[in-house]
């Protein structure tokens, strides 16, 4: 099972949408960071500061992109970028465990 | 904000209870190991293998330890133990972050 070594980890954790959406920061040792977390089944939009990676780790959703009109389907195994200071809205049908990345400009 | 320092994380999630309860394995450098969770609101029974310490980070919630007969109030900054191979009930009235350490016996 995949497993981030030597990092920290904030023992408190990210809540949203009243629990349904719950991650944990991660902090890696050149300094860049993740979030772990679950989102379960729900309707939900987000923002970014940084553009991000997310992995979808397991679970199903769709995802509406800023600029797209096509919702985008993505399962486990999968993932998809998203731009910084921007809004994306997400469907989700199946609780999704996922990683998100947060990348430099 | 406190931090696990120079530990390992498994990236893939505990799901319990249809992820109303989730959690986060983490590993230390010296073997031991905790998990980090969240609760949602509800009613939930667990089984320990080791004896499990539970801090509460956040929230409020009741617990029947095994052999008491009062429920027990548990919040944000309390704890208590749980003897091994035994089972515990919990009523999760807030939202509740914990951390659970596996003791040795």
């Amino acid at each position: 099972m995949e497993k981030f070594e030597n990092v920290s980890v904030t023992t408190k954790a990210n809540v949203y949408f009243d629990g349904k959406v719950t991650s944990r920061a991660v902090t890696f040792a050149n300094g860049s960071s993740k979030t772990l977390g679950i989102m379960l089944p729900g309707e939900y939009e987000f923002g970014t500061d940084k553009p991000e990676l997310m992995e979808i780790t397991a679970g199903v959703m769709d995802v509406l992109l800023p600029g797209q009109s096509e919702w985008l389907r993505v399962v486990g195994g999968e993932s998809f970028n998203v731009p910084g200071n921007a809004k994306f809205q997400l469907k989700v049908s199946e609780l999704t465990d996922y990683i998100c990345s947060f990348l430099d400009e």
